[in-house]
């Protein structure tokens, strides 16, 4: 089977109107005034992003979910994406049917089309990058930059489960299972993204550790974190000390939970809301006047080391 | 250095406003009624669709040009692009400026920014993903799908010249050169695509080779369209015969010259844009009605040949 072959009859039928069933050099989107479209590009690496081993339906569920997540962090509601995918020649024949039906059940969770890409082979690994596209009210996403002196600083879920999941993969423990499963298909957080649209006043996802992340909202809004070290969210894994688990939490990454500042006074908004959507938000820290650094960890730890880097 | 320095550094410098300077996890593009947003996505990798000891800029132009000549075949103003570049750690520090100046150099004379994307490390081979963003009025954009009976079949420039240029692109001939700088660093014909937005039913760039995305045309308006042989314009290059400059137009692909289809009537509106835009455009073929095979070939020639396949 040639790419064509391929792109008809697995992705084909993963599309929408805006890709005129690929019979186009391009996708067409009809704008709308009074909206926004967000947009955001994520790679995934074999080797680098993950193993190669792993079930193709899972690859593709991580690589549509990391960019998921992006959308989640701007509080857009994800509306298609594209994907540009390199397979070498060798694994294609496996991979790509197991890759477009991961690709089918979550395009049907979270209700979103693809529009179009490439498909080419690489010589040695696998390469998939996802364009994802997000729409908001205008004016309504939320940056990482408009934090305010006083906000409170709160995180989704708990932190550290995907690293724990990682660096145990080939372990069989019952208590280690979510956490495999979470390193192997994040949980993105659209509903709650959109729900702190007029809440939030700054939002990231976790991709790199929460002190990395941490920081970058910070930075962005010249301010200073005040990270209270005894109220972030720790996995119940009992075999794994809570110094750790803090680690994890800190440093692992790959957790997409959501990180956002808001006015002290949407504490019962947040209340309610967690009940709704079934998912614990937990105040972790304060934003102050800048002075030193960052972050500034509360209760005593070991100054932060450094996150994932590419190079 | 990590990524968020290079990003710093050698990216951001690229981006406009929509990028809001790369400080959140997406790009937002304000809507705007009455237009449509044109997007496509090209691959290119290390060691398939380019040597990877080329210049990193010239690299970084085909990649975006490439791109550029998707635009030009749906009759869209390119106006901005994202970028995902995976590199791996010890071609890095090399690649990337250079690359990027690559960037800086089309950008400036396409007149177009870059919004956002994603750099990540990759264990061997380098691979370039760009989508990239045009406009048109809404309803303008020119598909492969709207060919009508009688209409005519049009082609710019001349056919084979880049095919020749990566066949012989070790020998240091005068006259291989314009053909080793068309392989190199593509021209898309933006300007030709859009002056033909009310002009041409259907159009495409030729990427795989005449034969193949004649096909495309044909196929797709459910007609036959008969290629005159003799007419296919071919570079003067007179050390390679006639016959083999042909087979490098019908089979070599990486023209991105583009392909269109458009009423008898227009014929007088071609010759006077030709000469106002200085680009050759030869009347190739006629779209008949379809009865066995898509592509006839008029003035004898032997069976068609497989375009290049990735699988």
């Amino acid at each position: 089977m040639n790419e064509f072959v391929y792109i008809e009859k697995y992705f084909k039928p993963l599309t929408n109107e805006i890709a005129r069933d690929l019979k186009n050099d391009a996708a067409i989107f009809n704008q709308r005034s009074g909206y926004d479209l967000i947009i955001s590009t994520d790679t995934l690496v074999e080797g680098i992003h993950f193993f190669g081993n792993e079930d193709p339906a899972d690859i593709a569920k991580k690589s549509l979910r990391v960019n998921l997540s992006d959308m989640a962090a701007m509080g857009a509601k994800p509306v298609f994406y594209n994907l540009a995918l390199s397979v070498p020649k060798e694994k294609v024949r496996i991979f790509i049917p197991k890759f477009a039906k991961g690709l089918e059940e979550d395009q049907n969770f979270f209700n979103l089309k693809l529009i179009g890409g490439d498909l080419t082979s690489s010589l040695k690994y696998i390469n998939i990058t996802i364009t994802i596209f997000g729409e908001t009210l205008s004016g309504k996403a939320i940056s990482r930059s408009s934090s305010k002196l006083g906000d409170y600083l709160y995180v989704s879920g708990v932190l550290g489960l995907s690293k724990i999941g990682l660096d145990n993969f080939y372990l069989n423990y019952k208590e280690l299972e979510l956490a495999k499963k979470r390193y192997l298909i994040p949980e993105p957080r659209i509903d709650l993204g959109i729900a702190l649209q007029n809440i939030a006043n700054s939002m990231i996802d976790i991709s790199d550790g929460l002190a990395q992340d941490a920081t970058h909202l910070a930075k962005n809004s010249k301010l200073s974190i005040e990270l209270n070290l005894n109220k972030i969210p720790l996995p119940k894994i009992e075999t794994i000390s809570k110094k750790n688990k803090l680690n994890f939490a800190l440093y692992g990454g790959d957790d997409y939970e959501l990180l956002f500042s808001c006015s002290p006074c949407h504490k019962s908004f947040l209340k309610n809301l967690s009940s709704k959507i079934n998912l614990k938000l937990t105040k972790i820290g304060e934003f102050k006047k800048f002075k030193d650094q960052y972050l500034i960890f509360k209760n005593n730890y070991s100054k932060p080391k450094d996150a994932y880097m590419h190079f």
